[in-house]
């Protein structure tokens, strides 16, 4: 580390006797965050210093090489431009209703032998933006085959991350100082299908950090679109983070582009505590304003029920016989009674729905395909517009109508790209025939294209262009297994979710996510977007349909409940079945009443990895929401309600721990109590271990 | 290659003392062919003999390798089927109005620890077919990592080959014996763009063969679908050949099958004449029948003009600014003049078509996507419903429908096949919105899917998903740079041709194709199907409209019309441009009657690589039509017209070399005389060095 802090504070003073214009700086608003920026003498090598409260932030070397041009040294700085804005815009859905986005601006204008490029930098209050545009020019197209920005921390900070996988976001979180990490153990583990873990001190964005004084760093991407994801490589000497693009199917290129084009932003997240993180809208900022036209009134929030954890759990298959094993789907198949996907159990779910007011319920294994796909690496696997013989649509999409449900359409394309985007046309005008506004689409497998991953420019191309085609057949988008998102649900709104981490499923067939997991995904992958983590699991331990099976979920009831609201999302499903929410109706009317849509948000406590307490207020309501959960540690938490409206009594439900809760020992117990509240009064809770709260306050 | 025939020798000694059931024959319906099949000894390793006029032609081992599974030894045989078969087919379009397929077959049945494999073998008069056969059973998939099917020949005959190239058959053939072969001079030739030629002694098929005493043999493949080509590795000391399939994107995998699968059908062609070759259906007949339902009026043969040789000679551009150095369309680009797709040109194409009685007019760049296109290897290049600004195209479909002309779409992909896959859907609809039903699609470039071959599985599927979505639109189809046919327009009759070899256009710019050429392609690529090669050119130097251009057609103009009988296609191109035709009506006159749907033809005399004489009777009437060509060499014919109809009077109108006419020298003259003929009659013709003779015989 100290041999680059060293070089960066000498180029300071030595530029700081050169000419004004060979370093410039730019201030945010309240003047919290200052960017320095320059090019080192002799090298031309662009760099900057990030500020925050008075220090040093992070620093480091700027640039992109491609082939046959280097946009990283040699330059001449022929110009700066400065500038500012501070506008409020509402997003169709999310935490708040209104978002501010204040910066202040710089940008050089650079040219070297290669051409012309511009390092746009922006100064928020709360964080740094920066992104390389290359204006039109006479180079055509760049392929990129490295870029070169570095993010040098100024001690071993502590850090939150997961594994710089090309293929897989699906990890549990390690807290380790900076100059520990190494993801040996990542690449032996074997719960992860498909990954590709090859290089041992690469980590993906957003990767979180607390420094020694409590102030947190995150290094994210903002509006990743047409360019491969930014993952870090960790100089765990150095402290240095550099820029760790995924690789394509070209050898040695990373993303290939025309000219002009501007690389997504990197930005900088810096708070002086944990919460600050997460009040932040830098990355949503960052990203381009709405781009579906027209009324946008199909897009909604929704609740959802589905036939999935069944799967999980060894209820029911997915596949139509009831097992992995026939080449392909064909009348020599027979059901065995295992299948998930028939007309009578998806009717099931629409009554449950119906009854409880859901909007939605997914139905996944409904199309032929689930013979023999997994791990195959198939080019040709599911068809979808072809159902099982034992699901009939018509009647479904009819009943559903009846019922004023709507069933959500699974697209599982085993990372068969190509075969998935010759059928998306008829799949999506499927949809609209039968009435589903809303598909689940999923990438289980290795990348065909062969020779891209889920985080290449390829891939990242392939689920922008879904949301932009569901879009146009108003269609709303939740993708498991994509690139974590970069916060393009701010241009693409109808792209309600994303899966992009570790979910509870895991829960069900692996080691399963630990107690502390819920407490680091805002801070981590959520910062990018929404997360379809599926929270509202009641039958703890998962053998209820199969004795072979040992594992359980993590978690009290309780904090199951709780999640609602600590893990953000306009697409939350209640994952549980059926007959298990039917046991515990007054615990599961929490689940009822819990919106998906909020005018507010207030962080009341957070720190990363033990605990989040949470308070939303429902869109259009004066009614709030609180989540408390806890990692593997009891927790004594105080509740101060001065957001509530003054002068207003409110009837608060409190859903906590019941007696002997403990995640491991006796996760069931779940104390349901009503209380009246007002602003400015305190609510003690008691968190059990692994355990958490959920309180409704109602108001008229 | 003694060593060899010395084992095959042995095995057939040992095996003639050995049990019944170690050897079986089969022979064809009229004895002249006979296929004698086996099992190794101890090894259980499949072989075969082909025999023809007595004496054995080819043998060698036969099976397929697969990951973690080997079809190719340990055998144990199960059981043996004969069968036979004696039918007469009616193709929708062809050289002749019926089609025999008579033969006798046999199958064995073999199994050994991988599981069971059948070969199945024909035996017609003039050739054989087999084909390996995987009914199902307990392994579903098969990663084929190679075919060992081996040709081994009995002397060092006369070849006609290109190399295996990966990715292009765009080559002159060279004539050499077997044991010559050798592509290192083809790895370091530049005309071709996308090439990829890595193994010194691979051919391609089919590759046709004459012995020292005459006859003629083909190794050929029938039926390619959901396979990768096969190709020919020369083992030049043993004469043999051995089955090269193209690689996938996965390493060692050539192509995964789904079981059950039947692989393409290997074939040989074998006549005791180079005629006996061309009158051959042998790869029809091992097609599977016409597979579009319902009414097929729709699919004509055609002949059509079009704006495409202009661009070849520098005329003018495929792209909008004249020039192919701009990243993409944008509103910055101008016109400079030299655009070809523009409203005005195509209308003069379709006055010109209209007025000359052509079905159809091709237009090549009229959208947006030619900008920066060539040898870029990109993801998204064109936009098929996009046209350039200045092509109206609403106004072009109005004006081609008044004036009872169809406009020919052109699709180039540049190889992005997902891109073009994306896409399909709207570009069909596209053209049946605007009346269009004839495509010609491209692939000039480096495959995407990166990693993937123009001859492997992945493009094999994609041909062959072409012709079936262009057949639900009732669209007509062309492929450029495709895997060269295998005789699959019986089955999707839509799919009138394909380049996949060596066409005009490289006379236009490149070392050309020596006057041979054309006596080569229907005894090699045309075995599998027509080809679009575009003759018809007057204008014999291509200096017109580019001083600097020094290249020649190397053809007589006699000769130009000669190719519309002999190189058969139910799609051909006038490819001169009009003002060319303009000046030379008279001879222009056979081009207009040349019919494009035979009812029957014959073969007068052929040699390969020097000449040949067609004759074809157009469909529905009595009208023969003869084409006769030659190579470097000057030759006298005399044609006997013996399959006129007795008793009548035919025009005939001869079309042939003028005086001093010389591919080289003086390729111009053409003398054009009537008389009139009757069956029986002798026409003496002379051929001028790289001429030919075109004449039409009419009665009423």
């Amino acid at each position: 580390m100290k041999k680059y802090l060293l070089l960066i504070a000498g180029m300071l003073c030595l530029i700081a006797v050169r000419a004004q214009n060979s370093l410039r700086s730019v201030y945010s608003p309240d003047k919290s965050v200052k960017i320095v920026v320059g090019l080192t003498p002799k090298t031309g090598e662009p760099f900057y210093t990030a500020w925050f409260a008075g220090k040093p932030i992070s620093s480091g070397k700027l640039g992109l090489k491609g082939k046959g041009a280097d946009f990283s040294q040699g330059f001449s700085w022929k110009q700066t431009r400065t500038a500012g804005s501070d506008q409020t815009w509402k997003p169709v859905w999310g935490e708040v209703a209104t978002i501010r986005d204040h910066y202040k601006e710089l940008t050089m204008y650079l040219e070297n032998g290669s051409g012309k490029m511009n390092i746009r930098f922006r100064a928020y209050n709360n964080g740094v933006g920066f992104r390389y545009e290359f204006p039109d020019q006479p180079l055509k197209e760049l392929a990129v085959t490295d870029e070169v920005t570095q993010f040098t921390m100024t001690a071993d900070h502590t850090a939150w991350w997961i594994p710089g996988d090309w293929d897989s976001n699906e990890h549990v979180y390690t807290t380790s100082k900076i100059s520990a990490i190494d993801c040996s153990s990542y690449a032996k583990e074997t719960a992860i299908s498909t990954k590709h873990i090859v290089q041992m001190k690469a980590v993906q964005t957003p990767i979180t950090m607390r420094t020694a004084n409590g102030t947190h760093i995150s290094i994210a991407e903002a509006g990743l679109v047409d360019f491969s994801a930014l993952h870090l490589e960790a100089d765990t000497k150095e402290l240095t983070f550099k820029a760790n693009l995924i690789p394509s199917a070209i050898p040695d290129v990373k993303s290939v582009n025309k000219l002009p084009f501007n690389t997504p932003w990197r930005a900088i997240f810096l708070s002086k505590d944990a919460a600050g993180i997460l009040n932040s809208k830098l990355i949503l900022n960052l990203n381009e304003p709405c781009k579906i036209e027209g009324d946008l009134s199909w897009i909604k929030p929704q609740k959802y029920v589905g036939i999935w954890w069944e799967m999980h759990i060894n209820k029911s298959t997915w596949d139509y016989a009831g097992s992995q094993d026939a080449s392909s789907f064909n009348s020599v198949l027979k059901p065995t009674g295992k299948h998930g996907a028939t007309t009578e159990n998806t009717k099931k779910y629409i009554d449950f729905a119906a009854k409880h007011g859901f909007d939605g319920v997914l139905v996944e294994g409904w199309n032929v395909g689930w013979e023999n796909w997994f791990g195959k690496w198939k080019d040709e696997v599911f068809d979808f517009t072809k159902p099982y013989p034992d699901y009939n649509i018509d009647e479904l999409a009819r009943y559903a109508k009846e019922k004023g449900v709507k069933i959500i359409m699974h697209h599982e394309t085993s990372a068969a790209v190509p075969s998935y985007e010759r059928q998306m046309n008829d799949a999506y005008a499927y949809m609209n025939k039968y009435g589903m506004n809303s598909v689940k689409t999923g990438y289980v497998g290795k990348i065909i294209p062969k020779g891209e991953w889920h985080d290449g420019q390829w891939m990242v191309n392939h689920y922008v262009r879904v949301a932009e085609r569901t879009a146009q057949y108003k269609i709303m988008l939740d993708a498991h297994e994509p690139v974590r998102p970069s916060g393009l649900q701010r241009t693409w709104p109808n792209w309600l979710a994303c899966e992009a981490a570790r979910g509870q499923e895991f829960n069900a067939w692996s080691t399963g996510n630990p107690p502390e997991h819920e407490t680091i995904l805002p801070f981590t992958r959520i910062l990018g977007g929404p997360m379809d983590y599926t929270p509202g699991i009641f039958q703890i331990h998962v053998n209820q349909f199969d004795p072979n099976k040992k594992e359980q979920v993590h978690t009290t009831v309780a904090k199951q409940l709780a999640l609602y609201v600590t893990l953000y999302s306009p697409l939350q499903m209640a994952a549980d079945l059926p007959e298990n929410y039917e046991k515990r109706l007054d615990v599961f009317q929490f689940i009822k009443d819990v919106p998906v849509d909020w005018s507010d948000t207030k962080i009341l406590e957070a720190s990363i990895g033990d605990y989040i307490t949470t308070a939303r207020r429902q869109k259009g309501t004066q009614n709030w929401f609180i989540g408390s959960i806890t990692d593997e540690n009891a927790r004594d938490v105080s509740i101060k309600l001065n957001f509530l409206q003054a002068g207003k009594v409110y009837e608060a439900t409190i859903y906590e721990d019941g007696p002997g809760a403990d995640w491991e020992k006796n996760p069931y117990p779940v104390n349901i109590r009503k209380i009246q509240v007002r602003k400015g009064q305190v609510l003690p809770l008691k968190l059990a271990a692994g355990g958490g709260c959920a309180i409704s306050l109602t108001t008229k």
